[in-house]
């Protein structure tokens, strides 16, 4: 058992866009509202998130988080790391422990930027304890395998994660990227579902396009395509209408229950 | 003239508190319900935020923000700096550049967090573009002088803001002090509006208590004091009927028409 829950699918700068008045940000349909890519996964014997951007608190309390055994990111760019502080309430809750799993690069990334949390420096009580867990490879997490992918995007050290149960891929998160490298596609094989980000209808240096995305969702085969990181390009009663019958928009607050 | 808009009145958690079920964090008073400390100030000629926390993208969409010119920090806590990156839109309407006002020590602190900006590597359009502007004493935007008040507040380097207009201290704005450094106590002389941050009951070594807070506004007598900073300990409709005449608790949209 594996579920899903979407804490956001909006793009760096979320949506509605400051300052934007176009039908997306001025839309009333809670599905085109956006807050920063975000997942919330629990399977029953542990429960993490995959990054945490700068409105995670909101998020948190929107999704009713009541446990969140670890973190992991994806990479350190502002919309993905910057609500790390809004961990503090989880890591209490931990044994006064938060265990952050990020590749070498990210986790130095972060260490830089929340460094008095890392130094150790405000160990009072009630602050973030984090502990960094470097990935390297596959690791555990209660009964799930954390495969991690890694990702082309720009410049950035991006990785992508599957989630396997007794051997299943039963998830693919690959939130940032214009393609999988190489050597790792293989770690796709089988995928069940796959999340995709598809920021744009046109195709930008760092993410894949809604085409592109289209056509990577038709090599992997999986099951079901949810796509997120979604810009204010998409109206989403509009756009679902023309999407392949097993590929869907993501939502802010949609739960997939994978069984 | 001169407008504030408060755009947060909470402290580093916010409120609701993330898995609190406390009265004031099950409240559905609005006032109950608090973002970071932060304030939008408008002179007409000129328009400034006070403080970016990581929900600043939230806080603009709400108070409808049309206009940043500029941004000033008292200091680089988590809960003061970490929405710095959603300015970018409004960096892209100040052609391309947003002033970034603060002491020494905040200013290396951001420029260390969000050193992709500072440094230029993110040159891209629509990235926020800042220009480092170091407080050393008193400036001006537009037809307001902006004088410093150096405040204690633990180990940071924290600072306050009196806002003057034709030589009146209109307002100062102190959110985040256990006092203020005695050589700086005479820049608050006369001040009519005071906004002063008062997170708890109990007395910590970093804040003003209630208590502290109010005794402090009867040594500074200004003609009003608004509280802020504000944690799950003030159901606000409570809190209110106890307060002396001329004090009020701030909340999250509140706006003060300053003439």
């Amino acid at each position: 058992m594996l579920a899903i829950t979407f804490l956001g699918t909006g793009t760096s700068v979320g949506v509605p866009v400051i300052l934007c008045g176009c039908p997306v940000c001025r839309s009333s349909d809670p599905r085109d509202q956006r807050y920063r890519s975000s997942i919330y996964v629990d399977t029953g014997d542990a429960a993490w998130v995959v990054d945490t951007g700068a409105e995670f608190r909101v998020q948190a309390i929107r999704a009713q988080l009541r446990r969140v055994d670890a973190v992991l990111y994806t990479h350190s760019h502002a919309d993905h790391v910057m609500g790390f502080d809004d961990l503090r309430r989880f890591s209490v809750g931990n044994g006064d422990c938060m265990p952050v799993y990020a590749a070498r690069e990210t986790l130095s990334e972060l260490q830089r930027i929340f460094y008095y949390a890392f130094s150790g420096e405000a160990r009072f009580p009630g602050y973030v304890h984090p502990e960094a867990r470097t990935i390297n490879g596959p690791f555990q997490l209660g009964n799930t395998e954390i495969v991690p992918v890694r990702l082309e995007h720009g410049r950035a050290h991006v990785i992508g994660f599957v989630f396997r149960q007794e051997s299943r891929p039963m998830v693919a998160y690959l939130s940032d990227c214009k393609r999988v490298f190489e050597p790792d596609l293989g770690l796709l094989d089988g995928v069940e579902t796959l999340v995709l980000g598809t920021p744009c209808f046109k195709a930008l240096p760092t993410h894949m396009s809604l085409a592109e995305g289209l056509a990577f969702a038709e090599f992997v085969r999986p099951r079901a395509t949810w796509l997120t990181h979604l810009s204010h390009d998409f109206l989403h009663a509009e756009v679902e209408q023309e999407l392949p019958a097993n590929v869907r928009l993501a939502y802010d607050g949609l739960r997939l229950d994978l069984r």
